[in-house]
């Protein structure tokens, strides 16, 4: 072969450990307070949500954390995943800078969700938990956690933001195929659905109050756990399996990055291609340009207040500090693909107010033509979520381009648009619609955000 | 990791050639007749279709073809596929049997279907052709020609059997994202097709309908040439670098199949895996079962008569000697899958009249009760086509259960089913019905063969 496009690491190359951030931060991030009392929370006022030992990873300060063997071996199935060289998509953008991307959409669910739902799903199992209950936006993440549960015979319930539950019946069929149980939220199976149905009946949802319809069931059944495929600390930590196998094969490839792009939801899939990188400049390494993209219809790092906040819409959750539009905030029903959180990581959130990393907000029309740029070049079709990341790249590879610079440019493709297609068919249809926001619109959820001072 | 589920090769060991069982068959398969004189074609006589390059290939007695550089180049994008060991579905079956699965779900389109397109565009590019024609049933073909097309800069027309393009807009808008334009068939746009909408204007139309309007606009455009994704030699010479590679993998699993199984609707996916084995066989190596599985609601192999007749509806094709339904049959609009073609492959039709191979015919809900217990088990969700392998496999491990013997079942899953999740809706809502035939009633449509005795 002359020109490699493809980046693969040997079975026994699957990373060992994840790796944990917290060990190499300047300083750590804000403690997540109890609602009511306003003090750190402590692992007791996780256990009715969390087995033991995600409770564990969720605080531990330690920088790598084992990965059990059986997880390793179920990851074995699409990991190492591929590190691609965008050749044909350099051509066609005429640019001198080097563009991979790491392909999380080769794994069963078609996303990097697996890689926190396995081993979220292996934990519980081992502490004899046979439900779980959890929410989805897109339904990425609830068809992961799906996939993970019919693995090790877990019982999973999804609530699935409303208006995603209409509009993508394909993603809800993934679901069942693996015999999980999926209804649209806000339902009637929850004090905080029946509420908000009976407040607003036609409301189209979203990731904050399917949140607390999935905490209100585990918190009141015995038998059941939660599970949140991003946000937490512990999630994000399980997808830095992704940026360590993208140091290891960009090694290969005789190359380091300049720029990472990541797109921004709830902030997993960022964090887990960032974090490796970003934990070596910490230690004295090379520094890296790192940004976040995210939908202008759903701007929390851009136009969000980083303050203490509900992580769900019922105020269920504990208090964390994090970038957010407030917890009442619903993003418009327009917005094709995921990444419609109120809020974001506390860690990506910190990493951003250290001035460690950008963000930067599209548009979705704009994401899509980049999308199908870049289908027609690489021949995947990213999920509209991707999209942003491949945008994010676009334009970076494009102001080499202007400069004449050859910057090597990385980025985290996190899923295939596979069950996506309704969102392409109305891009080709011109049926596809923008909505951004100025910061008055934002003024009423903000300003309802808890105060963080001690009761 | 103790117990290995998957074999990988090295990007260097993509096979260099195509493998052509015509070198090792006992007796070559009867010659295509020219549909007036009945006398045996020329390469001239397909030279309005196709490249030089693909009849040659068509024709060929040499037993390896090389594979161009360029292609091997693209093909290092998802090649070498995966080889599974199906541990998690052997232990659901409680089997002895040992079950390996090559995995074509992992190109581009999702399917095996690549392996061929890009080959084909990449011939068609070199002898200047701007546009190709193409027929697609559940749009598995149709979308790997689309993504082919966009790597070559070649304009993709596809028709698309009604029912199913009616039934999957999904596939319409993957190869509409790869730039391709596909419009449902019988359409306006060719003599054939106004034709049987002036007689049938619900025509639901057919496998035979859409090949007679591709090539009709390829014989009737200077510009423009044919593409089939399954059926001639050259198309199934490209697949064998599926098999090529399993025996590789197999090799490193320290193993060798007693039993192989593909589904069969053009014979593509099933010549792709089998072919390189049987080769073997023939030159005096192991024996091995072989197994094609086809739905009984389109079942050319197990009820068709092994005749001459013609590749398509509209009579504008060769005459080619295979077990075929006649080419006025219509497979039901009940059928949720591909494999709706009327005939086979003349080289699997052939090997079959040999003896060298078993069919068996399995209805749908069937099919897809295996299907999900496989997804279940693996977490792939295999396409409706594949889920007759899978089908064909279990039954087969279940056999070894029932007989304790441990055999070695190999099953080729020849696409993923992203794009077919209304089908599994349609299955967990009771909506998936069957449709098989009994001679009588496939008598009128073998009752029109044509005679093959010249003129």
């Amino acid at each position: 072969m002359s020109d490699t496009v493809k980046y693969l690491l040997p079975d026994e190359q699957i990373p060992k450990t994840w790796y944990n951030l917290m060990a190499d931060l300047p300083t750590p991030p804000p403690p997540p307070l109890h609602p009511a009392t306003k003090q750190p929370i402590g692992p007791d006022d996780l256990a009715p949500l969390f087995p033991e030992a995600l409770i564990m990873q969720e605080v531990s300060p330690e920088r790598e954390i084992e990965i059990p063997a059986p997880v390793r071996e179920i990851y074995q199935q699409w990991r190492p995943s591929p590190l691609f060289r965008a050749r044909r998509l350099e051509k066609a953008l005429d640019t001198p800078a080097k563009i991979y991307y790491k392909y999380e959409g080769v794994s069963p669910a078609g996303s990097h969700k697996p890689n926190t739902a396995v081993p979220q799903a292996f934990y519980n199992s081992e502490a004899g938990i046979k439900k779980i209950s959890t929410e989805t936006g897109a339904g990425q993440w609830g068809s992961a956690l799906a996939f993970a549960g019919a693995l090790f015979g877990i019982d999973i319930q999804v609530f699935m933001v409303s208006v995603s539950f209409h509009q993508k019946p394909y993603r809800r069929a993934l679901m069942e195929t693996y015999g999980a149980s999926c209804v649209a939220s806000p339902s009637m199976e929850t004090n905080v659905g029946r509420e908000i149905l009976a407040k607003t009946p036609d409301s189209t949802g979203s990731l904050g109050i399917a949140i607390s319809e999935a905490v209100e069931i585990a918190a009141t059944n015995d038998d059941t756990k939660y599970a949140l495929g991003s946000v937490l600390n512990h999630v994000l930590l399980h997808q830095t399996i992704v940026g360590q196998e993208a140091m290891q094969q960009l090694e290969m490839a005789g190359d380091y990055p300049d720029i990472i792009v990541g797109c921004t939801g709830g902030g997993s899939n960022f964090a887990g291609i960032v974090f490796p990188f970003l934990g070596e400049q910490l230690r004295g390494g090379k520094k890296v340009d790192i940004l976040a993209i995210e939908p202008a219809a759903c701007p929390s790092l851009t136009k969000g207040q980083y303050a203490y906040d509900f992580g769900d819409t019922g105020h269920l959750t504990p208090l964390v500090k994090m970038h957010t539009l407030g917890s009442t905030f619903i993003p418009p029903a327009l917005h094709a693909g995921g990444l419609r959180y109120h809020g974001m990581a506390p860690l990506v959130s910190h990493v951003k107010d250290l001035g460690l990393i950008d963000a930067r907000a599209y548009k979705q029309v704009e994401v899509f033509e980049a999308g199908v740029q870049f289908a027609r070049a690489e021949g995947i079709v990213p999920a509209p979520e991707a999209n942003h990341a491949v945008k994010g790249a676009i334009d970076e590879a494009l102001k080499c381009k202007q400069n004449g610079q050859s910057k090597t440019i990385l980025f985290n493709l996190c899923g295939h648009g596979h069950f996506d297609m309704q969102a392409y068919s109305d891009y080709f249809a011109g049926k596809l619609t923008d909505r951004s926001y100025d910061e008055s619109e934002l003024a009423m959820a903000l300003a309802g955000l808890p105060s963080a001072a001690a009761a």
